[in-house]
This record gives structure tokens, C-alpha cells and sequence, in this order.
């Protein structure tokens, strides 16, 4: 009886709010998992942490965040990932501009609680040796130029992948394997493209962890450093979105619908038994 | 014939001590490969393992300690986690000292058997050096205030994300998984938290392999050290647990309750079909 | 309406054709990721990327490749394995050349794409060091006859291992996690045979990377390289497809066929009715 | 038709004459793989493989190998597996020398080819240098008691494990699953064990290859050696499987099947009904 009080106490009749709210507990368990583990690769100077670790670290947090905001949210955490499916309908244009700015208040508090709790020990020696812990910088090889081409091509990569994973007609992953299965997507993208410029690929979080470092006393500098970088990770991703869903669409996902009009005759029967089970199953 | 009165005779009618003996060779097998796995970093100096190797270690030996002790008595393994389900009305509070007791007592005896294998190696040579393989302590850098923080934010993310492995209402993760999600995220706690002090986040396995060090020859000093440090693990994960139970509650669990009973009289009758399959296929 | 006109218009009549597209896709991902893996670890010259990292790339980059690709083409990737499924009578002999061409086609692009993304940083500096980053080479201490038994013996696992995870009679994998296990079988290659010579065990990838060196300033070098090392990957793998074959059918397959002859009388209602099943579940 | 004829004539009839041919390949594999890895970390000193490399290697490969030949005999791959499941009555007892030897003679057969591979660069240098690639010698701290109470220790909590995974009163893993979870289980014990004395915790495996040394030109001192070290990896793992079968059936096994006795009755209709269900998804 008390429980069923709480339960109606507490519970948020809105939708998406309720949305917005578990897109936040997934955003603070990935920053927070995430932006530790740099903490402990650079504070113990690579005895207790390699970047090895930091690329397992990030991939198995956004397997966490996804496991903890799926139920409620769908666990996007990522901008590019709203947005991509807000172009392919799947989800109403008006989730995009919340989702983000929750996904981003999040990643302030997350970097908040991060530098709380090493409060003392990661001071503020150089925006790239600590506020790199926090926000994404560029290598020195890197150009703008180049920056803005990798930031395109890694999330062009990863909503590639994801499409895959979420496509109902194609749908190669078992139930619940999911989050699993985008955790490697982060780790692969981490092995393999995470020394150019941190592999962002997530304007979110980003910005909301290089809003706080600004405040938390780097200041204006960590906007303006490398030219400017801060606006890459903020817009590439979005192109890069584009390029992934128009590559996956014609070089898979059309295909894969179209085949299914084919069949469609022939599988309208199976589909529907099919369906009933399934409904059982879930 | 015989294997029927083997059963007869050591098959143990009480369900709480039958769980409580789960629970001691979970933690056993648990503290057994933990720990070695950090005495092979220290003898080895380094060449042998890392503290990667020790957080892989450490995450997937929770796994296998689920897996021995899951079917049996749930595989709590970490008061905190005890706690937690007691708080949530979930199991008896009668359980929770009796699990702690049993807890800390096999932490005992795997430290014992850790200490054994590596006896004449793993000499007396200073509390942090090899009482380190054993029980946790805090690094150079790390205040005790600093130290509790970390220790609340370490077990409410375990909690958090033992939560919603464990939620009937959420429940993500494919039966059986849940072990192995369970050694992800000790794996990705360890990754990004365990310099600082050790990743405890275990009352039991803490207390029990200290008391062990105490009486195996390092004395009192293993809890004077470093300002009564030993106190920290004890206590600091049960205010995690809390502040785990409300996040996950306040932000998920509730709205999924909510949910449920928003939709319950359409679902009433999809659930009772969904039962019937899960029972078929359990 | 949009959509399904969209649909209309990008869809592929002719299935060889679409099939190709997907191992595309596929192949651009394996290439795009693993190459970046081992650019990284060159670049950062071991800080941000091991071998162990490669590997872990490499092998998780397959994983996503088949993924990508196998709901389409089936995710062979591979030359070899599609030469094995043509032996085995598996696949028509048709999709060899093309499926050859397409895989090398795409191997070439994922080579530019990875080429363009760090230009400027991966200079021209000797056919070793980083053509290396494109096709492979074989290690000092490798002869050309050590290196062509290298490239046997670890496609004839790989296939062995492949063939157990695809054959309908043995199938001891769940659905939908065979791209995972392929995924182990190559990391597991990768750390036991990728120091010889680079575990190729990939004529498209290897021949369309390297074709894309000649071209991009390398020169005419990477094919007279260590005594014409190029042909050792582009005939090797074949030869070990063979063996693999051959080692399979005789000490697992055959028998698996066999036992299912000799059972058949017994099996034909309980295999009916588990197809059915089968069909509900898929 | 054709593939018809190839089935009846090298299939072969004798059931146990087909189990240990399956055997024999998947300790091929096994010890393949995990061979190549010592020898690519020897070979590249550390560049291309560390300790945390080799074990990775050997669990993926013993899970590799597990899937190899499951279908077929088991996958035991090591002597104490079988030994265990005679103790039980799982399995006949004439099953135990046959599986000893073929496991033996394909260990032997694994060392010649990994040596082939590797002829050349892989010279007699020492019996610990490169004899130690593919046989096991202590570590110069361990005492001839400390490595048997170790290969005791390690060879009980692999036995522990694999009972817990093969109990089909516990059951735990899903089904298809088994493999990758002995996998995890061989990787945590070399990541926690693996120091002291290379964690044979395998008769045949270590014998099988300690006589390919011998006969290869390392000569009888491989088993002189560390006085007499080769009888502690082919005795200990069965005081070892005893101590693990007894902890288990003691701790676990008993209780579980006791509570199935005390529920007997209830669950028999359940039991069939699953019984049934669980035939139809096989």
C-alpha cells in the first residue's frame, strides 16, 4: 500500500518528460564512467589506466546508459542518434530539441560530479592536460579540416551500425543484446579513431562537459582553443548522421524494405503467426 | 540409488543456511580469483598483469560468483546489494546479517587461501605493498572525505545498474545475461574508479580479508592506517546504496510502476499469456 | 507515400547485384575500422593504440561487418569464405567472381577513406612503416615459404571454426550471435598468428589496399616487396580453405551428417515439429 | 548424391572412435592457438602479445574449441573434465583413457605444427625460454609444494565452475552460451593464476607437448626439470577435480537437487511441460 502511494506520488504523468528524465540518468552514467576513467589514466600516469581501458571504459558505459534509459527513452544519449531518427520518422521533430538540451544538462552535472569527486587531486594545470578530461581537444596532427572529416566519417560510422541494429527489417541482434552490441560499436570506434580528436561524436556531451569546464575555471579559452575546435564536435556529427542514414539506406535498408514488398504476399501469412509468437515472447 | 541417499544425507533443510553456504562459496570464488589476480600484478611487477588484467579479473569473477551462488541464494554477494533488495521490500530483512556475516567470513578464508598458494612469496613487506593484495587502500592523493564520496558514488552507480538489471519491471537483459551485465559493470567501475581507493564497494570482502591480514601478520596497523581508512568501505557503501535506490527510483523505476498501472487494464490480459510462455520457456 | 516511392525507386531489382552492395558496405566497415586501428597505434607510436587493441579492432570490426552485411549477402567478407561455401555447394559458383571483385573494389576505397582522413599526419615515409598501415608484410624473421604455411594454416582455422559456426547440422551457436563468435575466432587469430606476417587471411583486402599504396605514391614497390610477398595473401588463404575443408568434413562433418542419417527415422517427427518452431521464433 | 556417397563413406560408425576424432581437433585448436600466442609474445618481446594477450587467447580458444567439438563428444578437452564427469556417472569410464590419449596425441600433434610454423625463428634456446612456449615450468618463486597446492587450487575452481555451468539442476547460462562461459573462466584463471606456473590445469595438454620438446631436441630435460616439475600438471589436477567436485556437490549441487526432490511433486507437471517445450527449441 505504501509502495502503491509512492508509486502515485512520484510518478510523472507526461511523457516525454518522463523520457527526457531517463535520457538524463543514462547521459550521467555514461559521462561519469566515461570521464573517470580519463581521470584515472591521466592521474595515475598510465599505471592504472591505458587508453586501452578508457576505449573498454566508454564502450561498456553506453552499454550501461542504454540498459538504464531504453525501457523509457529508447536510450539515445546521443544528439546525432535523435536526430537520425527523427529524419527517418521514427520518432516526432519535437523530441530532438529536448532530448538535447536534457542530454546536455546532464553532461554539465556528470563533468560536475567527475570533478567533485577528484576535487584537489585534477587541478587546473592547462586546458589540454585536465580540461581534456572533460571535453574533447585535437591532436597537434590533426587540422580543422581534417577534424571535421573525422568527425564526420566516426559518426557516420556509428549511426551506420546503429541503423543496422535498430532497422526492424533487418534486425541481426537478439532481443536484449542491443546495448550490448552499440557498446562495441563505441569500443571498435574508440580503437580505432579515438587518438585524432577524442571521438566525440556526441555534440551533447561535449558541450555540456566544455560549458562546465568553463565555468569550473578554465574559462572562455576552452571555446576558443585550436581555433575554434569546440563548434566541430558540435556540427559534424550532423553531417555525418546525413552521409550514415543515406548510406545504410541505399546500400542496405531500401533493399531489405524492398524485398519484403516482394515477398510481401508470400509472407503475409507467416508474418502475422510470427507476430503473435513474438508478442509471447517479448 | 546412491547418489539418492547422498542427497538424503548432506541435503540441508533450511532454506536460509542453504543460501548462506551459496553465498560463501560465491564470495570464496569471488575473493579467490580477485585477489590473485592483484598478486600476480605485484609479483609479476607488472609483467604478468596490469590493472587492467585485475579489473577484468575482478569483473568477470563476479560473474562466475553469480553463476555458482545465482540459482541458489540470488547471487547478492555485497551487503550493499543485501541492503538494497531489503530496502526495496524485495527480500526479508532477517537475511541481511546473516548474508553480511557469511559475507565477510568467506572473504576471511579466500584471503586465507590466496595467502596460502602464495606463501614465502607474498612476504611481510609493508601494509600498502602486499596488505594492498588483500584489502583496500586509499591512493597518495585521496583525502577521507574525497575517499567517502568516492566510495557513495561507486556503489549507488553499482546499485543503479544492479537495479535496473534487477527491475521485474524493466528488465532488459535476456534471462541468464544478467550475471555477465553484472560483471560489466564491476568491470567499468573498475575501470574508471578503482584508483582511487580499490573499487571496494564491499563491506564483506573488505572487512573479512582485513581482519585476515590483521591476525596473518600485519596487525592492527591494517586499520589505524591511513586515518581509520578502514572505516570507509564499511560504511560509505550503504549511503551509496541509498542514494543508488533513490536516483534509479526517482527517475526510472517509478515511472515504469506508473506506466504499468496506466496500461494495466490493457495489458492485464497480454501479461497473463506472457506469463504462461515465460513459465513454458523458464 | 514519400517513403514507400523512395523505396520504389532505390530498390534493386537483381539480388547478385544488391548482395554485392551489402559485402560493400560490409567490407568498407572492416577495412575503414581496422585500418584506422593500426594508423592509430602507428601515429600515437603506441600510446593511444597496441596490438592488442588492433586485434580487439580488427576482430570486433568483423563482428559489425557481418552484422551490416549478412542479413543481405550472408557477410562473407572474405574470398576464402565464399570459396569454401561454393565447395561445400553452398553458394553458386557465380558469386565468386563477384563477390572477389566487389570485396576488392570496396577494400581499395575503405584504404582511400582511411588515407584522406589522416592525410597529412601518414606521410610517405618507407613501404614498411606505414603501406604497412594498408596491406600486410611479413616479419623479419618470416621466409616466404614460412609465410605461405603461416597464411594456410591460420585461413584453415579460420575456416574450420567458421564452418562450425554454419553448419546446419552442428549449429552449436544462438541465433544471431554467430557474427560475435566470428568476430573471437578473428581476434583469437589475431593474437596468436598476426605477428608473422599480419594474419591477412583476406585476398580482397589485402590486394585492394595494396593496389590503392601503388597508386597513392607508393609505387610499383609494395607488389616487388620481400621477394614478391604479395602473392603469398592472394594464394594462400585458397590452399588453406582447402585444408580447412577437408578438415572439417572429415573429422566433425561428415559424421554430424551421418549421425543425423542413422537417427533419421526417429528424428523426422521431432525435426518437423522443431521447425516449426523455428519458423514461429525467427 | 554425390555428397550422399562422400557421407557414407568416411563416416564412421563406432560412437566413441567419432567423439575422440572430435576431440582430437578441437585440442588441435586449442592448442594452436594458445601455443602461437606464448610464441608471438616470445618472438616480438612484448611488442605483439603480453601476458594479458596470451590469456585472452587461450579462454577464446579453449571456448573456440569447446564449440568445435561439442556437438560431438563434450568438448572436455582436458582429462580432469572427463575424470570429473565419470566421478559424477555422467559418463562411462572407458571414456576416460581413450579421451586421455587422443587428447594427448593431438596436443603432441598442435606442438609439431605451431613449432612448424614457427621453424627457424623459434630455436632451442634454453628449456625455459622457448621449451616454455609450449609446456609449463614453475615461476623461480614457486616451491614443488606451492605449484601442486596451486595447480590444485586453479584445476578446483575450474571444476567448481564447469559443474555449475553443466549441473542441469542449476543451469544457469543460456543454452549455446556454455562454451564462451568456459571461455571467461579459463581467461580469469590465467589472469589470476596464470603467474605462478603457467596454469596448465590440463594433463594431456602439458604432456602431449612436454614429449614433442623432448623429442624435438630439447631432450629428457624437460622432464628433469625444476626437479621434476612435468608430474605436478599431470597429478594435481585430479586431487584438484576431487577437492572442486566435493565443494560443489557439498556447497550446491546437493541442495538443488534436494529442493527438486521437496518440490517434486508440484513441479512434475511443470517439468514435463518444460520438458517438452525445451525439446521443441533445441
Amino acid at each position: 500500500m505504501g509502495r502503491s502511494q509512492l508509486v502515485g506520488t512520484f510518478h510523472i504523468q507526461h511523457v516525454l518528460l518522463r523520457q527526457a528524465l531517463a535520457e538524463c540518468l543514462g547521459t550521467l552514467i555514461l559521462v561519469m564512467f566515461g570521464c573517470c576513467s580519463v581521470v584515472q589514466m591521466v592521474l595515475s600516469e598510465g599505471s592504472h589506466g591505458t587508453f586501452l581501458s578508457v576505449n573498454l571504459a566508454f564502450g561498456f558505459a553506453v552499454t550501461l546508459a542504454i540498459l538504464v534509459s531504453g525501457q523509457i527513452s529508447g536510450g539515445h544519449l546521443k544528439p546525432p542518434v535523435t536526430f537520425t531518427l527523427c529524419l527517418l520518422g521514427r520518432e516526432p521533430w519535437r523530441k530532438f530539441p529536448l532530448f538535447y538540451f536534457f542530454q546536455t544538462l546532464e553532461a554539465f552535472l556528470g563533468a560536475a560530479v567527475v570533478f567533485g569527486m577528484n576535487y584537489g587531486a585534477a587541478g587546473l594545470e592547462g586546458k589540454n592536460a585536465t580540461a581534456g578530461i572533460f571535453a574533447t581537444y585535437p591532436a597537434k596532427q590533426l587540422t580543422l579540416v581534417n577534424g571535421f572529416f573525422d568527425q564526420i566519417i566516426g559518426t557516420a560510422a556509428l549511426i551506420v551500425c546503429i541503423l543496422v541494429i535498430a532497422d526492424p527489417h533487418n534486425n541481426p541482434v537478439p532481443k536484449g543484446l542491443e546495448s550490448f552490441t552499440v557498446g562495441f560499436v563505441v569500443l571498435v570506434i574508440g580503437l580505432s579513431m579515438g587518438f585524432n580528436s577524442g571521438y566525440a561524436v556526441n555534440p551533447a556531451r561535449d558541450l555540456g562537459s566544455r560549458i562546465f569546464t568553463a565555468i569550473a575555471g578554465w574559462g572562455g579559452e576552452v571555446f576558443i582553443a585550436n581555433t575554434y575546435w569546440f563548434f566541430v564536435p558540435i556540427c559534424a556529427p550532423f553531417f555525418g548522421a546525413v552521409v550514415g542514414v543515406l548510406m545504410y539506406q541505399l546500400m542496405i535498408g531500401y533493399h531489405l524494405q524492398g524485398e519484403v514488398k516482394e515477398e510481401q504476399r508470400e509472407e503475409e501469412e507467416r508474418f502475422k503467426l510470427s507476430n503473435i509468437t513474438n508478442n509471447n515472447d517479448a
